[in-house]
């Protein structure tokens, strides 16, 4: 249960795999900090995601549904954060009106110090820039104080997209790199649950050492500018507002 | 003098009203922090930024210089800021490979937290290009193990870039906005500094002014979401590198 | 009343306040040159727009609306201008077909000289996005022969975005400027009309003024330049299409 | 009927002149190349793209209609495809869930080895980004094992966009010119099915003119570099994913 | 000569071709219009542009430029323009401070109410960016006071990009499309002045037709929009800057 | 030597690292096939990119430059490449008109099939960017019929971007993945002889993985698919110029 003067975070994902490949560590790293975490998960990506799993015999639409749901949940536990799951379809996603409403609701009342989506286009999958952009409209909504009136308003969380499968062909231009050693092997844990997804481990292992290492190079900690301690996991994220700072370094 | 823990900045400037304009607030902010600030003003802009001086009857070009430096001096120790002139002309630019030694050397010696210089593209006026990639690439020399030996090589500061004129017309997209209420008073202070350009005064504070009210709605501390707390004056900048984090919030 | 020869134009806007901070003065400047200017206002914004008169005890959503309706009637009056309220909801704004056909009669019987609308993108407000494509999408159906056969179809008047709240974050960059100095006391009147957003009477005065002296120097009659007459005051918009020349200066 | 051995190629395409102005030279190529060509038209471009055939004392949009499908049938004859119609409305396109169903039965039934569709944006034409839309989506869809589990899925087949009619101001970037000397008569044959449209035939002459020229020069083909053959007509396209290859020349 | 009253151009070209294929139309119906029309043609193209006259027997440096300086002031003539020509080598362009002061007196002595010039990109042909960066170069240098102090300083003329032969390449969107009909006979004829680039006789002209045909369409005065009045032929250009406006249609 | 049938490809890197890391396997691999593939290396990185050797006690810049010699001569021959020194300073690259010259001849003599070099973009390393203006430009300048008369010029051979070390902050966007399994044990082989950057073995192992798997789903060849033949290892190009095309797939 959140406190008064407990942070909060949340995320909105398209499938239950892109919280864990994409955000993962974020997810675990800000439980770990002492903030709640709420993921809503649109869909089961029962359709587009779970190509594994229609190929056991019998496999029903329903079935693959709890499997995946049951998956996702084990991941949540695993990182300490709660889930909800919209249950909508995919490939492509059928969002609508009381799905938008539901989710005003939760940013009111989650109320996040920020906001964790998908990249703003994906000629892969146009799941997830829809997904985007209906992350992005709940949260314009949630500040409006003519939707239900005298709920609390929300404030103006950044919003993080974090990366996607193929960045340059998505425009994505990472402008933050969060540091994920700390929570690194909770993350790798995480890809275990997701047997049907096991071309993707060390994949996005990979990912993780070369944000890792271009964070080390950014910052000044990597080995190449002789400082001691470098950092070895990233994750990429682009900020959509500007920040804004008190000083600058 | 620097002490060892004192942190440092540079700042990069092709004519001495641009520090002043686009970056005064951050000068002054840092200094009052505790920062050693040194600036870099590569030219006097005697022949382009000077309009005024020239209408004097008898204005030769050592004059003009002379005036621009004594109120460029002036501004820095307003500032409390470092100066050093490069003294190259201007109009266009003429930067020489002495300058980009000597450059290197400033950025080895203050071995600054953050760098603040011009934005990558100007159609009304090439200097600020110019000088922007002169800035870029000596700090680029200045990490190199090879470039005179054995002197003590440069990390990876943060490069910010400072706004334009016409920012729009520049590609300028800020994602940094400072918080300069604290210094506001002398950054206004320093326009009077400037006579020549008087036409200028307005326009910079209400620049001032826009950028502290989208400073106030993008951190959700403006009157718009209802926080005690706003802000008034602020300076935007757009952040070359990826920044590295601990934590999204 | 229209006369065949006198000219019109078509300002499309999502919420009443748009068509005051972003447009007045090309409205009221029409006006004042002899156009039959029409404002066709999609939504009351009575949700999203509207945060001052939530605050008001025993607030409802018809009550919201009434007073949005009657605040931006009488700015239409003030312009000289007609308006139509096309009552969508807004945040989201819901638009269906039948707006389509009704904005695709408006254009055809309005035939107007020039179109003024939202810009393409805006990450803080979905509506005005929404708003841009509806009405540039009517535009393009009112061409068509075989929409409401026989009815008289439209040209290809061309369309100006206007400006929005954060323009480099929204992609705009202006290629007009227009002067509205002769209507400026105008416009600053309508903004007094508009009680609930009054945070922003002063933020666009001071875009006027940003704009105005953007205007002259582009036009080299600002003061920077030598001309004896400057413009003061101005309004940004970007031409989608190209414009089609006689001349070049 | 297809062969397992033959390749084939699948057309999306909003209105039927699109793919004869746009894409037919690539049609009849493919099919005197041995490919099962299919074209999906979506509409038949009754309100917007027949300007003509309403000039027709008593016409009516079911008659339009049939003289559009009987034109368009006509072309694909004359190319040696096949074409299917989904006869949505045009201005704006009213694509449905069952017409994405059907589409993604036909990529599934056709395995297109590459795809060709309308550019991502078309300020002067909204019709042709929704199909460019609606083709990628399905072609998605069909990639998803959850889809009509049990049939066979889709590969990744290239996606070629097809040049709109004015390509700068519809952010076109051609990365491929196809060589159509082989069947530009066909092409310019085909033209004259269209006469609704005779306005064009010479522009989409001068099209495939100048999209050979710049074919020739890209290729060290042309007369400029002393190469013996050169090429007279092209059509440009926009390839969206990256070409795997074995070798670069 | 030019009187006080007498308005004037100039057009800074890389090489002799490019301001007759790129932006006669804009020289000879401006010199019609009654402007004074000054030509600074930076090179003779000899080493880049002529591969024809090197293939005459006994070719030398001198002896083709001597051609190409021949060719160019025939065609200056044609237009009416004066031309001036800096003599530079191309392929590269090896333009210098001296040639920079030259072109500054140029543009103070003609005060051009607007400039033509090359785009900023063509990965085809480095000259022309270089020309365009030069040119606009000197465009602000010219408006310095301090530069030559004393002598008129040069107001802010728009600049207008002509076409490069590529243009989606270039990143070239035009903006403007000049009417040239009334003086089409004129650039035709011109282009007959370069024979030894006769292979871009018909490419040019089907460029003036396309962008005849884009500027009906987009004034509304094509066939297509049944206004009696069509052009036919065009030329296109990009303005760098805002324009200022007193009223928008 | 060259025969007349043998196909050829040419290589510009700023460094001697960069050739091994960005496009080693492109060598290696069209060695394989035949070709004759030459390297131009502009500089030593003896400055800038030779962090490692400096560290030695006693390092002059003679001697890093030896060693860097040896180390890229060593990986030349592995490749079974060709390899020319023009040994230009580094960090700033400080390339002249000789150089420039020189590099025209050697396109000249090589007549390459394809051309390889950096991208156009670099914030970390001006160097890149500095290297591949250069290699294009004198690509352009070989196809000048001007240039040193009677030599044979340069057909018109595509150009491909190789991958930097940070692709979105350089703006990279590749349209081309290269199978290189064929000859990866080679290219992995190569970076053993640069031990001085031994932290970079591992993150371009990571790159060609990365690739590999890219190229792959971009080709339907990955497991996803379910394609029996996949491939592992990839590097990435961008390619600058249209291809051109007899048949699309």
């Amino acid at each position: 249960m959140s406190t008064q003067s407990q942070k909060s975070a949340l995320v909105v994902s398209a499938h239950p795999g892109d919280f864990v490949w994409r955000t993962g560590g974020a997810v675990a790293l800000h439980v770990k900090r002492g903030y709640r975490v709420k993921i809503v998960c649109l869909s089961y990506g029962a359709r587009g995601e779970s190509q594994g799993a229609w190929k056991q015999p019998g496999a029903t639409l329903d079935a693959v549904k709890r499997q995946r749901h049951d998956e996702a949940q084990r991941v949540a536990e695993l990182f300490g954060a709660e889930i909800e799951f919209f249950d909508t379809e995919d490939y492509p996603l059928d969002l609508n009106r009381a799905m938008l409403d539901r989710l005003v609701e939760v940013y009111r009342e989650v109320q996040p110090a920020f906001v964790l989506t998908h990249a703003s286009a994906d000629p892969y999958n146009y799941d997830h820039p829809d997904a985007a952009r209906f992350a992005q409209q709940a949260r314009i909504v949630a500040q409006a104080a003519g939707h239900d009136p005298g709920a609390k308003t929300l404030g103006a969380p950044p919003v993080f997209l974090f990366e996607p499968h193929q960045p340059e062909q998505c425009d994505f231009k990472p402008n933050v790199i969060l540091n994920i050693d700390e929570v690194w092997d909770i993350k790798r844990q995480a890809f275990e649950f997701l047997p049907a997804q096991r071309h993707l481990w060390d994949y996005y292992t990979r990912v993780a050492l070369q944000r890792g290492a271009q964070g080390g190079r950014n910052s000044g900690r990597s080995a190449t500018y002789g400082t001691a301690q470098g950092m070895t996991y990233g994750e990429a994220y682009q900020r959509v507002f500007p920040m804004v700072l008190e000083e600058l370094a």
